[in-house]
């Protein structure tokens, strides 16, 4: 199979490039029967739009999500569902010395030697950011999915942006109040000192890396298929096709490197009458497989590739080194509007999963 | 497809348990015309092999290699690849316990779930470390196959065990010096006090964990596929089938998290006239693709959960919490047994991606 | 992976309903660097639409295509292509009661089923005919990227319709005339009596069935995988695909039951220098493979299900017997327009395949 | 996914050579919980052996399955099934003169090409008709699958040998037996005249093809996948994998095609209160989905290629034309052998669809 195809049974294509026509997802195995509509999906890619904040780019596309199949009378059909968002506001002229100048952190050069100069280079054609919006559109049917027949939720937020974490703050305030700020951190306060680091570095010119942590609640037991495609190795494949991440982490993670056996290991025992466990180093997955505690997963963004600063690079016609400052319109940060971005695609992987282990049916029947 | 398989066009299927007739794995995929010996594999194989230092397991199987099908008169043929370790040295008394009292940090639980208790629980079954010599053997033949098309080198070695981090040390060292000490560190120095770090834990009955670092040099320019498929992404897939594995990172990792666009990204530069990079926090990957720098990545192993420490857990049949000794041999550290798996792991991965972008072909015609 | 996507390396995924917004399909896999253009393949579209015939259905839509990506400046550039047609000329009223009269030899019945009613029944939804535009919008790009690279030819032709069989005529004359004539037979003798045949029928109110022949010339030796996929695995799984297909045959097909081994063994000859077959009973396939010789396949059609005729069925929701009229614009034989389907699908699989064994590269480097 | 691989769920990888150590079987995707021994799977096997009839290749292996991983205690535990019988009785001196004359109608020589003559050539190596042995041993625990979740028959015979039809039989005759006449036609009077007509071309050293009949009892309504995945397009893609299989066909199949719609077409009607069909011209198959009535499927076996007879070839060393008297122990009819082959590939893909769809639960819950 190809690359721009992900899961096995909730299968995801992402097509499109930045200034092309459209942002499109096709998904295949969709289950018949899940009412969804039009909106709902909006309402999922609004919270990833560039032009909500100050803090992200200027970008200031309305992103309209249009439904080309797979949904009639409200309900998803069992056919591919296929959704794409028309690229309007596209200025492609900063992006024409690209194609000799490659922006440092940016796949320019390699993507021209890999398509022999045939791709779509403008915006950065499909290693775009822009690609997620894709993922979000898939990953809000994937989302209802999961809430509709396992009332699963899943929650993302921004725990670290350069450097100021989010030490203090309980799920359920984040889930309440993520959106609620530009930087789609778990509560106000850190809201405002992660809003003040990213502007730090926009005036310099900079940008500023962080890190989303991701919840999902309610996993059936055992989700998770064997060895190879285990919950962690399919989550952190999926993960890593968003652009800027650098590191994937599940639980105590790479803090677990330097626990002991007895410190790291979460003890069994017996809660109403059910086996649980007294921590959750495992962040929910044991042997692959999801455990019964609240799946935890951590991810590193790198900062944005594209800043305003005078840098070094080279000329690719001329072969000779040269400087470029990168125009257009850009995020300081990445991290606020990864943060729907990692949920959803964690909702695709988890609703693949379960179908695969037969969580959901191919149909649901219902009675409304 | 399900999930002991691996890859697209190096396909690796694993099979076996732990305390079963065998282990063993199937290539799909590997190119007609590599050379390559029983001996060879037999030899990587040893390298992970029980028994071979104080400070791992004491299991002391002779893990003999038998190639079943795929290689005829020294040469891979094109058809599938059939390799198996009879398992010979094998108590499984001590894990008769596991069917009704799960050790923690184990799947025992999750896995009796998952499988309705039709599972071969014994020694771990499938979710043994045990499974990891099969990719070894799959490893040895993808490593061959790298080296002898394209010459490209996997190093890894143990960056961090218990806390004990390499800090000074070169790659031209490691590679010569990790498999002449215990615990697979890039000199001696270092390497003993990683393991008196292992024993001083051992005494007490507990373990550690530590982190792997993997290069790869010599990767031609471009490889990895787009979105779901780039090389991250699929490294960091085969890295979390591996046991105890918690994270994955590549180049700066989590470390950039906390950088600024302007330091992390690497500057193109000219030299001998050819495109490079003045730094490589990308780890040898951008959007996706090999970048023409080594390939960075880091993997965090979490201290192993098999202690001969008392630990709390439940018995599952008379539904009570009780305590419980994992008797058996373990390692007090699965670190250094890691380090030729997630060389061998990486190798599966970078000649899967060799092949699906062409730089190897599917038969290997030369002259001898 | 799901069943709406067909193929490895040069993958289709079919989407869109009948009478839906749009019938459409992306190409994941396509090599950068194939100069083509919309108009190319609004050409291939236009051999199967309705409306060009009195034989085939009144439907007068004009398939307008419109391809929303991976395409730029002329090329493809080995990004995912998207291309829809929007559905224009849609009446879905005579549709209603298929939602509870089945009618005979379509699938309305037992997609209901399998889509707990969910399905968009109108027109047939997914078991339409209509889904073949997207076949062919695909087969078009790939029988540009078979010409273009190895100077693969794809013909197909009616070889007999309603038991008109095309006895005698030559490949280069059915290469001409296939598509100078409304029912696609490889000349305007045969043409004409299998046109009377059709009409013969539809004054009746009744339909027939009959053989495509599809010929690939210019194959490489060699093309085809192991085994599961094999040219003729692959072939007939796609064949398959096309909604009437009850049966499919290679070189001697059904009749080489009835032959013996010195009969249809094609022996081995040398001409000018090189080694060939004195037959091709074989079809262009030894052990799955293409040997050499002209790819000869047979596709049977089944006559056309929806008739005027007066014919049983039950009503699904009264539970009793009933008749029923099928209302609406249908072919009286599917026979003319399989034709450039049958050879757009062949096209798929050859271009799948070319991939595969690494015939055609991943970028096509050329200059013009 | 690479050629030696078929399913989706129920996963079956093919590996071993006619002459190497072994032939073999991995299943990846079988259900925990099916009660099964290896005796079951040597009884499927025996009734594929060589050497057990005088119509058949003298060759006689004892082919003794031995089960290396995935049955424990009886049941299948939900790891890989791993199935091999050790080549024993192996001369392989006559295969010698394929290394430079390809016997006719063999796949000697594309082979060749293909694999760069590293292809282990041996007895025909992995085109032989000896690797369907694998296909047995998987279809043997899918039989067991599908019998005993859904009460699933299927049933292969062969129709026709060497034009000799069977016309009048029933299917409970053919059911009973089948097994008890060496040619495996569906009764005792037919079995003689089939033996005879392949006694008459044995004795010229000539060959005979035939027709496998193959029938699948209790299909639940709906199986199949849509469009690419359909009922029809993966049985005949895996039948297409048996060797000297040149046909496949549905129901009427190729007779269809001289039928009109409204003589074809299976009227709906109504008999228990249940929808069913006055016949079943479908074969079972309405949309690619299954719908209800038995599944009828016909194979095409071209005659047997090793046949005694002296044959034009060439010398691929020489470059010269030759003749070639192929020397070895072969089956004059390969039909009566391909029955429980057929039977097998029928069931390996039904259960496969059958997890896809659901009717099968990843593990089997039971009391016994």
């Amino acid at each position: 199979m190809t690359g721009n195809i992900l899961g096995e049974r909730f299968v995801v294509i992402s097509f499109g490039e930045s200034h092309g026509k459209c942002i499109g997802v096709v998904i295949d195995g969709c289950p018949a029967g899940l009412p969804i509509s039009e909106e709902e999906i909006q309402r999922e890619v609004d919270l990833r739009r560039p032009g909500t904040s100050l803090v992200t780019t200027t970008r200031a596309e309305a992103d309209q999500v249009e439904v080309l199949s797979g949904i009639f009378n409200g309900y998803t059909t069992g056919a591919p569902i296929v959704m794409i968002i028309r690229n309007r506001d596209v200025d492609s002229r900063p992006y024409e010395v690209l194609k000799k100048i490659p922006r440092p952190g940016h796949a320019d050069y390699v993507a021209r030697i890999k398509y022999g100069g045939f791709n779509d280079y403008r915006g950065g054609g499909r290693f775009s950011g822009r690609i997620t919006a894709g993922f979000v559109m898939a990953g809000a049917v994937a989302k209802k999915l999961l809430n509709y027949t396992l009332k699963v939720e899943v929650i993302a937020y921004s725990l670290e942006i350069g450097g100021i974490r989010a030490e203090k703050f309980d799920l359920e305030e984040a889930k309440r109040e993520r959106y609620n700020n530009e930087v789609r951190a778990p509560n106000p306060i850190i809201a405002e000192r992660m809003k003040e680091r990213i502007l730090e570095e926009k005036r310099k010119g900079d940008s500023v890396g962080g890190i989303v942590e991701c919840i999902a609640l309610n996993l059936p037991l055992g989700l998770g298929e064997p060895i190879f495609d285990s919950l962690d190795c399919d989550l952190s494949k999926a993960l890593f096709a968003i652009p800027a991440v650098k590191g994937v982490e599940f639980g105590s993670g790479f803090r677990a490197t330097r626990l002991t056996g007895s410190e790291n290991n979460d003890p069994y025992v017996l809660k109403d009458g059910k086996i649980t466990y007294l921590t959750n180093n495992a962040g929910g997955i044991l042997g692959g497989l999801s455990n019964g505690m609240p799946l935890v997963i951590r991810v590193a963004f790198k900062p944005a590739s594209s800043i305003a600063k005078k840098q070094r690079s080279v000329d690719m016609e001329k072969m000779e080194e040269t400087e470029i400052i990168v125009i257009g319109r850009h995020d300081p940060s990445v991290v606020p509007r990864a943060v729907p971005v990692v949920e959803n695609v964690v909702a695709l992987v988890l609703a693949d999963h379960a179908l695969r282990a037969g969580f959901i049916p191919n149909v649901l029947n219902h009675h409304e």
